[in-house]
């Protein structure tokens, strides 16, 4: 019988779920869509989660969950313990922490996905190259959304769970966004709206800012200009944090991280444009990948075992 | 012998002195034009705040010093004790803490003008009005130029000093910007720019933004429109900061803060028109005015008195 950790991202389009050993090697790691809209309370979600601890119980019989970390989207109140606010899942004020520690009866964790992604990315990814630098650093995921999160001063920003929504912060020629605001950088700058920008441009359906990128890579002017696009965006949006939180360093994650320096090459240069005495942020490419989640996950299911309850009061 | 603070706000136009009582009530007020560029260790800054010293004491023989505070403009590193960089008054690397500890044989407090003055501001200022929210407020100073102090969880943002330049993010409409960068919110949205941009465009020279202001009252519609083109740049960095750090509260002081409700009423519909799922932040008049750096000053000394030496090693 061998300790394990119990771990669940809940993000707006899956579930990830996995047992992780001790020193954090993810096991079997499963996906579920996530149970959609109308779900206030988010028993749905909560009841997918006993559905895939049990699938991932049979499989790994050998090993016995200490400990349990729970990671989801939205507006997250970490101190409090909860789902503020989800606009994807439907769900407002969900007491995560207490229900999960309840149904699982082993000390849970809880937290932000991106949040915990980002203090993950710190601790075990690109972190580890930026010594005291990451004491003030932004860790970006660009995929289908935008969103971010920020430490300064060695701290991660909470504000209530309202910190860190750089993808809902206007830029010139952003458009309208489904969040009910006008010109979010997600409308310009991340994976999805590359795609969908080419797209509406060219009249071509096409698969994912990676085929924008391919098309760009064969001479393709439109592909360049959504890319382009793109760029700026990002860069104005980073030279606003600049701005404000002064990162010594900003570490690009999520699916459009993939382009490499396609993306990092040119951002680098539209952002160093843009400052002026302003500190001027290494700019470098996440480590983690897809699982970033989940190893936020399994840092807040760690806190949670040493703690020996739950994380925070 | 009562026992007093020597204080002292050193920004980029004027030097002011105060000694203040230890329950911090000012007296005499000195101002002194500051020593500009061409000051790289500040020598000439440091000369002059003994001369202000030798006024303000023979003014009132019967006050002790037994701490002083010193704040500063431009980049400012707190935890070091130095003024980094000053673009105005060309110091670099300057380390008043220790010069002025050293000069005054007190315990001398030190910090940023702007970002003491916002501590100020919460603690003695509007900021009591807030109760928790003030854990989440931003204070903006807006006049000549614009710089923010902000806080989040309950901590003002320093990031070695690079916290809170709102004035040079950049904003749709904004010009070139006097620190290198272009579209910085200083250029559309300070007093000094309000007046500067209706003299540009009418060949007419305005005693500052309050003589713009009275024309707008008057019916003149450049005035107005150089008017609400501040209001919808300092609207769109607000936004900004609602997406990225979350406040609950924004405190908006310096000289252009004197136009009340002609100001805050159109600036939080403007806000509020940019925003969504976002926090919906207060906005309210800063209540320090003019002094609010030397009550900064005046924080920094208590600091450093009840420290018994420096306030941060």
């Amino acid at each position: 019988m061998e300790p394990a950790y119990l771990l669940f991202d809940i993000g707006g389009t899956d579930i990830k779920a996995a047992l992780a050993a001790v020193d954090g090697t993810l096991h079997t790691v499963l996906r579920s869509p996530t149970p959609q809209a109308g779900d206030p309370g988010a028993g749905a979600v909560l009841a997918e989660l006993d559905v895939l601890r049990g699938r991932l119980q049979a499989e790994h019989p050998s090993l016995t969950p200490v400990a349990a970390g729970v990671v989801v989207c939205g507006t997250v109140d970490e101190h409090a313990g909860t789902g503020v606010f989800s606009s994807n899942l439907g769900w407002r004020n969900v007491p995560f922490r207490r229900l999960c520690t309840e149904r699982f009866g082993i000390p849970t964790g809880f937290g932000h996905d991106v949040g915990t992604a980002g203090e993950a990315e710190l601790a075990l990814g690109a972190g580890r190259l930026l010594g005291e630098q990451a004491r003030n650093t932004a860790v970006l995921v660009i995929g289908t959304g935008i969103a971010g999160a920020l430490f300064v001063d060695g701290r991660r920003l909470e504000a209530g769970g309202f910190a860190g929504e750089i993808g809902h912060a206007a830029v010139p020629g952003g458009g309208d966004c489904p969040c009910g605001a006008h010109g979010c950088l997600e409308t310009v700058g991340s994976a999805a709206a590359i795609a969908r920008n080419y797209a509406r441009a060219t009249g071509t359906q096409v698969n994912g800012a990676r085929e924008v990128l391919e098309r760009l890579h064969a001479g393709d002017a439109e592909a360049q200009r959504c890319w382009n696009e793109a760029i700026e965006a990002l860069s104005f949006s980073i030279a606003q944090l600049c701005a404000s939180v002064g990162p010594e360093a900003v570490i690009i994650g999520g699916g459009l991280a993939q382009a490499g320096e396609d993306l990092l090459a040119p951002l680098r240069a539209a952002v160093e444009a843009r400052l002026s005495f302003h500190r001027k942020p290494r700019i470098l490419a996440a480590e983690l990948g897809q699982d970033a989640g989940l190893r936020g996950a399994y840092l807040r299911a760690e806190a949670a075992r040493t703690a020996g309850t739950e994380e925070t009061p």
